[in-house]
């Protein structure tokens, strides 16, 4: 189930870090992490969203939250690699129609559609149009800690039926303990095995479990998972890809190079954070993930610059108060 | 194994956050420290060493170095409460003979003697001299994570014969992965329980897995648990205190308050952040973890403010070049 060439390693450095600065990155740092990724062996890169320009106006975003296709070629070329170029998709917010063109036109190899549990329908739609028009398609299932069990099964029946070879459990809250983490993952390999397909597993790190977690998916037999350098994602950030890489490194798997991480995070990561852009773990983040919520009210919390977290753990747990 | 009243939280934030500012704690910090504890259900309170005077010279460090009785005492009086006072004595740089008086006449309850695999009959001799004077005493096996399989047993059988109530597994290097984790604290428990002695675990957060293998020891068995308010220690901390207060309570433990502890983060963990104080997760720490080292390199490291951590993994990969 582990073997070495079926795991999947996939960088959501400017996906999920473009949450946390509205996906304004260099050309300069978005090259040189396309290059960090064909170093460190990373099998997928992921560039950022498809969001509706309707939806989301151009002027307050940078390029990576539409991902148009002219922009990812203008920093990989034709990509004679064997990095794979992936975008997500979120249900109910991108113009899949106009804007995911068929894959012969596109440097895009695979389209990540993020969905909640309660837009299954419009998941499998895009999907399967995302799949017709030639791409590998993943479906991430987020906010996955509030799942029950039942809505889940049906939910994954429906998926598994689909074109989607990976399905992807996605901690959006950072709400998972290892026991939970088991539970879901191994419910997900019961579904996706009986249709031949692959599972995911995108972590954050409210709790200090990202990395944690998503060692112990791979061990239960995830094979494709997610890590962002130095950690940068929404909130409290993501599984570190530096320490997914050296701990795949020391269970064998060569292909991996953790070192070829470090020039990348000292020039670029350093340098964003030295501008004011904030993620990472902080006690806020615990209390939302500690109550399976949303991290809005702490990152709210902490672009306030609060310090007091008793008052705020209050309003969390008591929101209508 | 695990009913609730087994376990034993230790907070170690004076002893382990010691190394960090030379244990020059206020008196306030201490005080509101030691009632913090008291609100959070936290078991035992660690003040800080029983230094050498003679070894470390008490013009360069804070009372905390070698917790003198009456300075103990000063904090807590009587001592009236459920709350256990403990300090650490370190094999060859503790002049127990003269600095450990009879436990009727001291405010403290446990001596932990802390030791390395090479310093055992050292150890034995401590954990023999606090036991007849009167003292709980626990045996804390540092640098665990360079422990052969065959002398770990030897040392814990012959440990196992004094009259240490509590082995402990201590991660230093925080360079244990849950495999490695999980390996160790089987063997301590296998050993312990024949001779009816409890298993503790105190980890490093340099792979970010000091709070995940804490949760794994427990789950094991292992009854004893160290926490750090807002992960206060050496190099990249400890396991967060608030995050295994909030597991703990999450799972039923109903004695552990972690919303107590966040007033006391705010007012002073903070504070000692602002002037300076640095601890926590860095990818230095992640490198002197991967390669099992003491995060000496990597202290200097971040006291020096580089930020060409390629060349440091160089340097400390090849440490006489």
């Amino acid at each position: 189930m582990c073997d070495n060439k079926a795991i999947q390693i996939v960088d959501a450095t400017l996906r999920d870090g473009g949450l946390v600065n509205d996906f304004y990155f260099d050309d300069a740092l978005v090259k040189a992490l396309y290059e960090t990724n064909l170093r460190t062996g990373v099998n997928y890169m992921e560039f950022g969203y498809k969001a509706s320009k309707r939806m989301f106006d151009p002027e307050k975003n940078g390029k990576w939250k539409y991902c148009n296709d002219e922009d990812v070629r203008a920093i990989v070329g034709e990509n004679r690699t064997n990095l794979k170029i992936a975008v997500m998709a979120d249900v109910g917010r991108c113009d899949f129609h106009e804007d995911v063109r068929s894959k012969n036109e596109s440097p895009i190899d695979m389209i990540r559609v993020a969905t909640y549990l309660d837009t299954i329908p419009g998941a499998v739609e895009m999907i399967e149009d995302a799949a017709g028009k030639g791409y590998e398609v993943s479906c991430n299932l987020m906010a996955i800690s509030k799942a029950k069990e039942s809505e889940l099964r049906d939910a994954l029946m429906t998926l598994a039926k689909t074109p989607a070879s990976v399905l992807y459990v996605v901690d959006s809250f950072g709400a998972l303990y290892p026991d939970h983490a088991k539970r879901l993952v191994t419910t997900f390999l019961e579904v996706a095995s009986q249709y031949g397909k692959k599972v995911g597993m995108h972590a954050h790190n409210n709790m200090q479990l990202a990395f944690s977690n998503t060692m112990l998916a791979h061990e239960l037999g995830a094979t494709w998972l997610d890590g962002t350098y130095d950690s940068m994602g929404r909130g409290a950030g993501n599984c570190a890809m530096e320490l997914l890489l050296g701990y795949l490194e020391k269970q064998g798997f060569s292909q991996y190079h953790m070192e070829q991480a470090l020039p990348f995070i000292d020039q670029y990561m350093e340098t964003l954070k030295k501008h004011g852009v904030v993620w990472g773990y902080d006690v806020q983040y615990l209390l939302t993930g500690l109550l399976n919520q949303h991290p809005r009210a702490a990152i709210r919390y902490t672009k306030e610059g609060r310090s007091d977290h008793g008052l705020f753990f209050n309003e969390i747990k008591n929101p209508t108060a």
